[in-house]
């Protein structure tokens, strides 16, 4: 052939090989949603920002150049970094080019995954050997499918423009080899009902779509048929690996509850969240028949509404179970999360609000759609609400309860949530306008800071973080619920008693459980009374135990703040001792102790500028030991936070009643101690047995009585008490009257 | 007489009375100033949302009914926040009413003044006798001095409103004995030069204008001339009370420096300038004759300057000695500071953009000004200074160096500020965007909360606050500067070496102290760096200490921030014990330890948001403690926070020399961590005589030689530094390069 001859053919097979290029069906951004973003190009100023910020750190990265070495470093390091900052380049550089058509973007994709090509066939696992599923760019798989989440976008966003030789390049040497690594390579990590299979699905489906291999679709929809796990496998948190169901679809019905909780907790939700959501649109517009959206009533759009619930006013998360505290509603999942949900969940407006303090849309249809509609906002109104847990909603829940003006009281009452899961049955956590009072400990990690451990869990969080003296909640006998087994504790959870959500003067919740320590029912109701009640916002905690045989109790109360003042005598110690040896006890310092007279104890703190009192009924010779965290630290990854423990030695069946008030207020500016002083007197137990428990609440000027049903919740109820009948009808009654005396 | 002929005499006297009353010149709004102030009502929004607000919450008062009890509690209690609120709305009723000529507040007032002039006549001293100077109102003097600067401007502002027998009744029955019990009554009070004093002549001399009490006015000038008080009397602060001077203008004289640096430290001053200005303000008004505001320089608004320079960058004022944490330019002192220092110190249009911050305005012409001009207000730009201290100006410096970007190193080397002086001669701290790196403790009380302390100086405010190892400069033999003797430490203060605060780049103060210690001179020279110079900001401290015999060394480095990491092995102990038995050292639970090996110690930590790497060169043998605050502290009074100390046995002239660098970032939101290690190699101390201290500094890929003078710091010098000369001319030689190794 003469060379003209040879340039003809060439330029016909370029044209052919276009032309299949743009039967390219896209996985995030389709078509008609194309025109849609450039018709409003220039309408939606947060797109437009959004954009032009994306495409300035592009520019100045690509005129940096990049560099794709080869995998050493744990989590923080240099090599685990440079590759995720690689990938995340690449998905943003991959949507800018859809939109823009500007050539740079689909070369610096081509050219970095060019090398990627070049360098993964070479590559063998990853010299770390820490994770029960060793990655090959990272330590571990589970940052190889955040890798090709990504990737699988990126690529498929310059599919079009790439030559034929070019894709079956990448897609033979890379994408495919990549994403069988992740599947059929690892099904230990693929074939699981966990965060970390969203994961591997997602690449994997994503992947699938985007170079037109059925077979991974299949996989990621469906899970393997085989995967030859055995069935006391667990990962590296300590979660059993093994489940009777797999793939994608089987994550939606088995991770989320009917009410959207994703049973790790709000950290982790936040995690997956993403995943989830992606392959989801790749699904709706590459298989829109599977209806994804619907599927299960719904449940991925659910979960976004669910998600943003667990944030406080603040928008941080609830650091339930394992969680990295200040992680919160602007984190870039969550910037997709919103628009995705609004986009094909209904529009709803107060999505909007969220959009707004984000700052930031999606690249895609989703944020033009935010972006366009941003005028509508509507505030988001965080509710009071009991979330149900487990995939058919009977493993309990978590409650929480907001006032007005800003309190919020979470109660966690669910399931275990895996491996990430703290021993921590019905403890509670408090805030005023998202700041701490009364603290969940969050978990003992410092997220891909190198330095702690390579970024991962530190011993400490098992150690500590995850023992039920780490939380807010009963701990009998000085040991964890469920012995601090992940495995039986997956197969209980409390359950709910009563609940009164209905209006903010009052609200309550009750849970008991009957497993974290066998034949012993705990039972724990919180109610949240706002500032319309009593001049102060109260919550009343009554904690019930029920044993035959005799035990220790141990109460903690991890306030925030600094400590103003007790009504009782305390003796600080010479030298600091541990206050056990084992189940986390060995991490908590004892710097002070008493014993009570069985009167009253009122402990007095300051948080934020707000005061609170602590005020708990007590039994004669009940311990009061002030605990601060660090003992067994070596190598200081604990906060040195404070702790209260009431104690009750030698009791069976027994109760613990106490009162919070927030009160007053202290500013370092003017220097003005207002109402410094708690208007509570007092809160005693005067009668406590299988069918009621009544309490009288004394204040300066009011006095009243709390009795609770302990049964029958919803019946009619008759107590003769202290001579006099109460009656009332439903799980409690509570009268609060001007003291006459 | 017929009742007629009364009426008409009654009517004669009330309009003779009225004008007698006429002819009163007001202290603080005088006639001209009303009409300034009525006729831009209206124009100077800020001023208007400011009258709004006042009124608003008057109405309130007033609507609410006013209570005038018998006086019974300490700082924090019922009756001293009530007479302090009551005081606080009477000046403000008092403006209020000038301005609005609504009789309401007259009337409010006047009630009020009635309360008071029926009780006070009543009244012994107070009952709580803690104070060496026992108020009547108030358990010390200083608060009923306080009381009377309110009262006597709101009486002054219902003069001519008053008639005569009402007048007559409130200056003999309250105000006139009021004044008397606080000057001549109280000499011991009143014949200091201190802050006390201040606020009593201010009150005297303000009364004496308000009354027309000309003896008043002069003793609040120049003081009692005949005290009869001890030369060894003492205050509770355990502060010298005789002085060799007396008087308001004395204070002026004896409190300030050239500079305008308040002897006290800047929490004292933003207490002391609103009695010093208002007394002016009076004084300005009803003695134009005596130039106040030009009198010793102009060193009254001069300090206003001074004062808003010893703020940070989030406003708060940097907590030098006794100081609560929190304290800032928004304090009410400050706004009515700044407007004066507007209005009569030449309307500084960067004193507008602290007013705008300030949200709110002085009430008076002041205010009125400073709303007006608003719209030309320029940012307030915060700059190196070394402000001299001393009224003569020869008592040593406070140093601060700052960076462009929100770095300020604050170096203590000034005098002792009396009573409420720390043992801290040649220690820093540290802040980064208003955030506090390397921590002064500030004072160990809780101001006005009554719980603690009655809300006055707690103990550990002597046994731990003031001492030596409470700040970030060297212990010797673990006793403090002086011995902890306050009437010594008054007698010296230390000397400035050099400084160099042209250029942003490299800032550097030297400085000595040759008397905190008995034949030990100490010098201590602090570099800063912002990120030009290097890629990252550094700090260099070098503090070297001359001792013929061998002594025990101790520097204290009070980081704040979570423990990231360090390169040196340590052991934690099992049972925490106390760092010592005396001088502080009683209140450090000591965390770990560690002997250091002679090569670099590196301590890395994370404080919102930023990594600190501290780098330090060590002797074999020197000891490295972490430590943490709260032993000995029996009512909780200590925060937790942490240290480390550098110790070095046995030495006699030695030096000790360190790197802070501040790098990278990590936000929990999204969890990356930019830069997590430092870039600095290493420190050395590679030469230390009587002539030179020279460092050797390496980084990744830099090398670097710092040499010193440690003599005839402006002249030419020449070393020979291994093998080859090092030359310069000036204090310091500084050169870090590329490291071709």
């Amino acid at each position: 052939m003469n060379k003209n001859i040879i340039y003809v053919f060439l330029l016909f097979l370029a044209v052919t090989l276009k032309t299949i290029g743009q039967n390219h069906e896209h996985i995030i951004i389709n078509k008609e949603q194309l025109s849609y973003i450039k018709e409003n190009l220039g309408q939606a100023p947060l797109f437009d920002q959004t954009l032009a910020k994306v495409r300035a750190k592009l520019d100045a990265e690509i005129a940096a150049g990049f560099d794709v070495p080869i995998p050493k470093d744990l989590a923080g390091g240099y090599t685990h970094e440079t590759h995720r900052k690689n990938y995340l380049l690449m998905e943003q550089a991959g949507s800018v080019y859809r939109i823009t058509g500007d050539e740079k973007y689909a070369i610096f994709i081509k050219e970095m995954l060019f090398k990627y090509a070049e360098l993964y066939p070479t590559l063998d696992l990853h010299p770390a050997t820490r994770s029960y599923s060793r990655g090959k760019l990272f330590w571990q798989c589970l940052n190889d499918a955040n890798w090709l989440v990504s990737v699988s976008q990126a690529y498929d966003s310059i599919y079009e423009w790439l030559n034929n030789r070019e894709r079956k390049l990448i897609e033979a040497q890379l994408l495919k080899p990549f994403a069988e690594f992740l599947s059929t390579g690892n099904p230990q990590f693929f074939n699981r009902i966990h965060n970390h299979s969203t994961w591997a699905c997602a690449a994997v489906g994503l992947t699938g779509l985007a170079i037109g291999d059925e077979q991974l679709v299949k996989n990621a929809l469906y899970g393997l048929e085989e995967d030859g796990l055995s069935a006391k496998a667990h990962d590296n948190d300590g979660a059993l690996i093994k489940s009777d169901t797999k793939g994608f679809l089987a994550q939606i019905d088995g991770l989320f509850s009917p009410d959207g909780l994703y049973s790790e907790g709000p950290y982790y939700h936040r995690y997956a969240i993403y995943p989830f959501l992606l392959f989801a649109v790749g699904l709706e517009n590459a298989k829109p028949e599977l209806e994804i959206f619907k599927y299960r009533d719904g449940s991925l759009l659910k979960s976004v509404n669910t998600l943003l619930a667990e944030s406080n006013e603040k928008g941080d998360f609830f650091p339930l179970n394992d969680a990295q505290k200040g992680m919160s509603i602007y984190n870039s999942s969550l910037i997709s999360a919103v628009d995705i949900a609004y986009y094909y969940g209904g529009r709803n407006p107060s999505l909007l609000s969220i959009a707004k303090t984000q700052d930031a849309v999606n690249l895609d249809a989703t944020g033009m759609a935010v972006g366009l509609d941003l005028p509508k906002a509507e505030p988001l109104v965080r509710k009071s609400m009991v979330i149900k847990d487990g995939a058919n909603g009977d493993l309990g829940a978590l409650g929480i309860l907001r006032s007005g003006d800003g309190k919020e009281l979470i109660f966690k009452f669910g399931s275990q949530g895996m491996g990430h899961g703290h021993f921590d049955k019905l403890s509670y956590s408090f805030y005023n306008k998202g700041f701490e009072v009364v603290q969940d400990y969050g978990m003992a990690r410092f997220v891909n800071i190198e330095q702690k451990g390579g970024g991962g869990y530190l011993k400490e969080n098992t150690t500590f973080a995850k023992q039920t003296i780490g939380h807010n909640t009963l701990v009998i006998n000085e040991t964890s619920h469920f012995n601090g087994n992940t495995d039986i504790a997956e197969l209980h959870a409390p359950y709910l008693n009563f609940k009164d959500i209905s209006n903010t003067n009052i609200q309550v919740i009750s849970a008991s459980d009957t497993n974290a320590y066998e034949k012993i029912k705990m039972t724990r109701t919180l109610f949240m009374l706002d500032d319309s009640f009593f001049d102060n916002a109260l919550t009343i905690d009554l904690f019930k135990v029920n044993s035959e045989k005799p035990n220790q109790y141990d109460l903690p109360l991890y306030y925030q703040g600094q400590w103003i003042s007790t009504n009782f005598e305390y003796q600080i110690p010479d030298n600091l001792g541990k206050l056990g040896s084992a189940n986390g006890y060995q991490h908590i310092w004892k710097e002070a102790e008493s014993t009570l007279d069985g009167s009253n104890m009122q402990f007095t703190w300051l948080n934020q500028g707000k005061f609170y009192t602590y005020t708990a009924a007590s039994h004669q010779g009940d311990e009061l030991i002030a605990g601060r965290l660090g003992a067994t630290d070596s190598n200081f990854n604990l906060r040195r936070d404070p702790m209260l423990i009431q104690r009750r030695k030698n009791a069976t069946t027994t109760s613990f009643a106490s009162i919070t008030e927030t009160h007053g207020a202290y500013s370092p500016v003017d220097e003005k101690a207002i109402n410094p002083y708690s208007k509570i007197k007092s809160i005693n137990i005067e009668l406590d047995n299988e069918e009621f428990t009544v309490l009288r609440i004394k204040t300066d000027d009011k006095e009243g009585v709390l009795a609770i049903a302990n049964k029958d919740f919803d019946s009619k109820h008759l107590v003769n008490f202290k001579g006099t009948n109460l009656k009332w009808e439903g799980p409690y009654y509570f009268n609060l009257m001007e003291n006459k005396q």
